[in-house]
């Protein structure tokens, strides 16, 4: 704007701002554009650093290079992307009158000042690290940094017991990988589950099992009250009701945005403590910019302001800074909070809104439980997925979607992110045309089958009651019968505690031996038997029938294996 | 209507017609519903017989067992279910005014007359056998029934050169099995590629090599002409120009509707030669229904009647026809033509339009081609695909995808195929919010990168040539530079014949070596260091400079390998 080579200062040189500096580049050939950056390394892939601790590929560099091999250092960046980055270097302050930026050489110490016409904040995130007894021990760590990666690795190879403290997305990641590195882990959550922003309680119980079924020692409403050390290692964590040895310790609580130079620098702080933005990716200073985990977002789904900080999003944000400096519109238009986990066994998925926040938004949802395999249950290797839809009773919209299974999670959750991004009805998912040959789903997609269960339920063709309401029931002593409609030998194999074997074959048969004075919950492996068996009560005259949603794979809670 | 117990007579066995009775029992427990089927298996999944003729199961029986593994006979549908099948039992005429059907029983010869309320033709569709010499040889199959699975099956234990008629989904499917079998395969395909009304060239292209390297000794533009045998047995069949051994034929250039009983009652025929239907799947007589592989259906992006018979459409269309038949309203939308395969190591998949297809539906369209690895590159595993994405040019409406590779493919199609379904634009599909970690997905996904590509060439920032382009400018010598920006080791691993090497590392310092006054046609592994080097040259003043969309593996033609 002021001259022909646009001056272009990105403070941050990680996911964003290399985004914003590279596509830059292609955009304007002839701006100055200066990536600055704190860290010794630049531009590497934060979210392949729990693999390197499990072992999964062995040069830490690896998380710097490019597709072809390529490590994306200053040389690369000057010589193949054209434009400058200098690392160990920090920002200090802005002058946003004058636009200029103050910098220190962190290894040199010199100070200078450099113009800007456009300033990009991608200064990302911190991990929070509570303020508790021993936190500043040896062996107290947090992964951030590549050079983080390489102290937890070079840890992980000595230690025996590690204890994580956060059952979030870092913490689950590195549950397995230390786990599988041989380390006896003790994860300890503060919340009643796992992923506690995430998942509702019941899709999070089944992670908690997969977790104990891998030998973590999970440890739910057990929040770090402080670290002992010894010769100043550490060497246990304690809880108000526990004492676990440790000569690891990972701190996973959660990541707060680096905003520093922005409140200094007077910059407006949205609700969630991260930098505010227009769609452009334009904070309240018009020559100012901020993309990344610095910056804050808005939930398509819930229309309010979220703070989710994602590789991801990082990229997307990075090229829509880059188009508008560049004088291309382009808007953001927001995020689902879509994200996966692999969890063992187990992949963890979920988009949109949780139930819960669902009720917060102001939507009144209906849910919906079913698991079925994830392709042709005749075809090798077809493994289970148990998927939970959430909607507005009203309207029919479709809010979000957890999906938990050994089986394949992602499709589906990206299936349903997308049609969240268009506003779709659970009416419309069930429609979808979506692939089908028997290595890749059912002829009905779990999808499908979830959406039809979800819409009888609105519809009041079947009704259903969840795991949570079933333990309820149980829990307030109501008498019901819990009815299972499965084989005797699928019975012997594994039930869930007091329910009542009739198989579905000779249900219609032997209806006389069955109360017609308590409600009755009829339940299978998946749902479909139950439904069916619900539907034949129902015409059978049968007043209080509704199945349990989800069946045995879909039930987090007690089970008994093994003969009767 | 008429009285309190309704009576439905559903015409077919299979899919459609299974699962509408089956949903309408669950709507209407008094209804009277009888399902009419001509074989002796009902309520088979058809799609699944060529794993079974592969080997990857062994009890044929399994194509019509319930998840929880109970065969689906008529004794299970009058005690689970709840309604009666006939099996070989044919329906030979209608009569519409007194809203009868006649039927005959195969077996005992006996013919009644069935009234109904509510009509569903759920007839499928047969093989489509061309009248050539031979065809009625023993050893010569079309893969429909269970029984013909079987027979193919115990052929196949003792066949040793099998010849399969047409590159669509079955023929594939088929060719996989029987070379898995140990059979040789030679598959002649009438028009110069495989699945022709469904991949764009370049990417049958890709197929083609495949199946080359799987052994198949693929023979295009070659249709069958005559079948040879010996004492009445198959031994070779012949085209113009070839003649191959066989002692097993199979024929898979198609499958046409089965709608004589639809035309001999007068009901409509639409104009793809199926029974023409409402979104209620209603046929022109109100009374009468038609659902699955008889029935036509929407194209969702063109707007126009197609024909595509998959057991997934089937089961929706089943679902609508019983709820309109209950009196409970629902649309069937259309569908994309979303479908799947699996072909050796490739997957292959495709939705919406391709090319040809958009042109002829008055699209303008613009295609990308855009290989990525499945999920971070630097994560166990990580496998290629190729993308090829079809828009509009002036609305940038996304209209079809099609996607090829070793890696995830399944999950790439479902999600263009709900994009499609809500009329996303490629902006829109760059910016969905699709879930990452490196075990499933790079920050940018595959389709991210490969929507950003289109939506470059559509703004005019990178411009570009698709693989036959290039191959058109070779055949007509025009002298151009193809320029190979890969490093020296993959250059000397595999290479476009002709092409000239300059490391993009190196290329900004020796902008000298190349010519001013030709054309430039960079390229790289995926696309991604061709862009990037096009960008360079672009803006040191080189006129004509394109990158190769897809780099090598998206390049279908000839490449040579090994030392130079």
């Amino acid at each position: 704007m002021k001259e022909e080579r646009r001056r272009i200062v990105i403070v941050g040189g990680v996911a964003a701002g290399m985004k914003t500096a590279s596509r830059l580049r292609r955009l304007d050939p002839k701006a100055l554009i200066t990536v600055l950056d704190r860290g010794r390394q630049v531009s590497y892939g934060a979210c392949a650093l729990p693999y390197y601790v499990e072992g999964l590929f062995t040069d830490l560099q690896e998380v710097r290079k490019t597709p072809a091999g390529v490590v994306r250092d200053e040389g690369f960046f000057r010589k193949v992307k054209g434009f400058e980055v200098r690392s160990r270097t920090e920002a200090l302050s802005l002058d946003r009158r004058r636009q200029t930026v103050r910098i220190r050489d962190l290894d040199a110490g010199a100070e200078e000042e450099l113009p800007y016409d456009a300033l990009v904040l991608a200064t990302g995130s911190q991990p929070i690290m509570p303020p508790l007894p021993g936190i500043d021990l040896d062996g107290v760590l947090a992964l951030k940094s590549v050079e983080d990666a390489g102290r937890i690795d070079a840890l992980a190879g000595t230690a025996r017991q590690a204890v994580i403290v956060g059952g979030g997305l870092i913490g689950l990641e590195m549950a397995v990988a230390l786990r599988r590195r041989g380390l006896g882990v003790t994860l300890l959550e503060a919340r009643e589950q796992v992923l506690p922003a995430v998942l509702d309680f019941g899709m999070a119980a089944l992670v908690h099992r997969e977790l104990r079924r891998a030998g973590v020692d999970l440890r739910l409403n057990e929040p770090l009250r402080r670290l002992e050390g010894e010769g100043g290692r550490v060497c246990r964590a304690e809880t108000a009701t526990g004492s676990y040895d440790a000569d690891l310790v990972l701190i996973a609580i959660g990541v707060r945005p680096e905003v520093g130079l922005a409140i200094e620098a007077g910059l407006e702080i949205g609700p969630t403590g991260a930098i505010a933005v227009d769609s452009s990716m334009r904070t309240d200073d018009p020559a100012i910019f901020a993309a990344g985990d610095c910056a804050e977002a808005t939930d398509l789904v819930s229309g309010r302001k979220v703070y989710v900080p994602l590789g991801s999003t990082a990229n997307k944000q990075g090229r829509v800074a880059a188009n508008t400096i560049a004088g291309r519109k382009e808007d953001f238009p927001g995020i689902l909070g879509s994200l996966i986990v692999r969890v063992f066994d187990l992949n963890v998925g979920r988009t949109g809104l949780s139930e819960a926040e669902a009720r917060l938004a102001g939507f009144e949802p209906v849910t919906m439980l079913a698991p079925s395999p994830d392709r042709a249950h005749l075809y090798p290797g077809a493994r289970p997925i148990v998927v939970r839809l959430v909607a507005d009773r009203r309207s029919r919209r479709l809010l979000g979607a957890q999906i938990v299974g050994p089986g394949e999670v992602a499709k589906r959750v990206d299936v349903v992110a997308t049609a969240l991004s268009f506003g779709a009805t659970v009416d419309r998912l069930a429609q979808l045309d979506l692939v089908y040959a028997p290595p890749f789903s059912a002829a009905m997609d779990s999808l499908h089958q979830a959406a039809n269960a979800l819409r009888n339920k609105l519809d009041g063709i079947g009704e259903s009651l969840d795991p949570e309401a079933v333990r309820e029931m149980r829990r307030e002593e109501g008498e019901f019968l819990l009815l299972d409609v499965r084989s005797p030998r699928e019975h012997a194999q594994v039930r869930i505690p007091g329910a009542t074997l009739l198989p579905l074959g000779v249900l219609r048969e032997r209806l006389g031996e069955l109360p017609r004075d308590l409600p009755i919950v009829p339940f299978c492996k998946l749902s479909l038997r139950g439904y069916e068996a619900r539907q034949i009560l129902q015409a059978a005259g049968f007043k209080d029938v509704r199945y349990l949603e989800g069946g045995i794979l879909g039930w987090p809670f007690e089970l008994e294996t093994g003969p009767l």
